[in-house]
């Protein structure tokens, strides 16, 4: 892998350039390097991504090819390396001893918009609670809340579990439904398949946020798996289990 | 559909012998009539439970051909007619218009043992509470707690959900891990691809309630999914959502 891009959240700069020259010493052609995700080109054989994980989540719409993202102080869920382990990677780059990380995209049929952790349907502050109904293959369920969550597993640990929501491993074929503060009693999770379609209906016109990014109001939308997925590099040592117990003290031995 | 077992619980004697002469009246043959679970013979079309969602989970486990379960009051996740159904389901039968509710087995190697619904490693009452190391392939979780439930999606709407845990469809490919009042905040259910083989290994010895039947203390355990699934024959307009939204007014329009 030679033929690198690299994305970075503006204001990181100076680490990039650092970056930069380390990568030329490797003989590196980099072929982009912007905080525009629109100048993003998508063929290289790796796109860095200097940056949180809203970052990487701009990044992965762009791009096909395997994506690594690297941090500032603690590793995000799409980071791979903190920007100190910039030397580690460069020595697994040697190698290629990469583990791949494939995550699913889902799409906003009505947006034409891609999503790689949620797309959350909410009321404005000043406005009264939703009706919404959501529909599936198989079924349908009923929400008067605030709003509702349709999440991607690699999403379930982002806004679905600060709602109380379960956390998904990223290899699991699912959706995630969550409601925000529903009325009555309604407020467990739901688990779908991730190949059936979903049509959401609001009682009036709420706010679209897909993948953090605000689209406007709408009172339906639906969606579905997309053909598009991305590969995220690891060490090879990552473990989903440990970057969960590590950020949230998750299932993590505290006797020890 | 002529051949027919039926299996019943103990006390509902007068309600099968009614439903015996119907089926008469259709020609149809009875090969067993049981309320005990050793007897029942695995070579009909059609398994008919009269009981509750216990008693379809014990016959489910008996046979491979279809299986219908009756209930008394309201339905059980498991049955497809209440008992005052009867008629409706003969109906039902002279077409032969079911819907086929596919649900998979999963499998306790140390007991050679098949669930439907979970198994539930706890403490006693007196006991102190458990250290429970969860290893999977991708990695692994430990929890300090009173037990831990890995439940199907079909158990989904048991003891996991009354733990916290999310409903997941019953065409959803995944276990459910829910940890019984866990110390520190470990409490949100983990999803994991079923395709996983899952070991758990507690501090001492705990009780292991697989599909509400105790198997007496083990300290190590582990689960798999099965080879076997049931077909359970359902009314055509049988929807899991609704019976959902009957059963706990989940997802539920009080407004209409």
């Amino acid at each position: 892998m030679k033929v690198f891009g690299i994305f970075y959240k503006p204001g990181l700069k100076s680490i990039v350039d650092e970056f930069v020259q380390k990568l030329k010493k490797k003989n590196a052609h980099i072929v982009f390097l912007t905080s525009n995700e629109k100048e993003i080109e998508d063929h290289t054989d790796l796109t860095l991504v200097i940056g949180g994980d809203g970052t990487v989540l701009k990044a992965a719409k762009y791009v096909s090819s395997p994506i690594i993202g690297f941090k500032g102080g603690r590793l995000g869920f799409l980071s791979s390396y903190t920007i100190d382990e910039f030397d580690k990677f460069l020595e697994h780059l040697e190698s290629n001893s990469f583990y791949e990380d494939k995550r699913q995209f889902f799409e906003v049929l009505e947006l034409n918009s891609l999503y790689l952790n949620d797309i959350v349907a909410i009321r404005e502050p000043h406005q009264k609670m939703l009706d919404i109904n959501v529909k599936f293959k198989d079924g349908s369920f009923y929400f008067h809340a605030d709003g509702i969550i349709i999440s991607t597993p690699t999403g379930s640990t982002a806004y679905s579990l600060s709602l109380g929501g379960p956390i998904l491993l990223p290899n699991v074929k699912a959706y995630v439904l969550t409601p925000i503060a529903p009325q009555f009693l309604a407020s467990r999770s739901v688990i779908l398949p991730d190949d059936e379609k979903i049509s959401v209906e609001t009682s009036f016109p709420s706010h679209l946020i897909v993948d953090g990014h605000d689209f406007g109001k709408f009172n339906k939308f639906s969606v579905r798996k997309s053909e598009k997925s991305i590969t995220i590099l690891r060490p090879l040592d990552y473990d989903f289990s440990k970057s969960i117990k590590e950020k949230m003290g998750y299932g993590k031995n505290y006797f020890k």
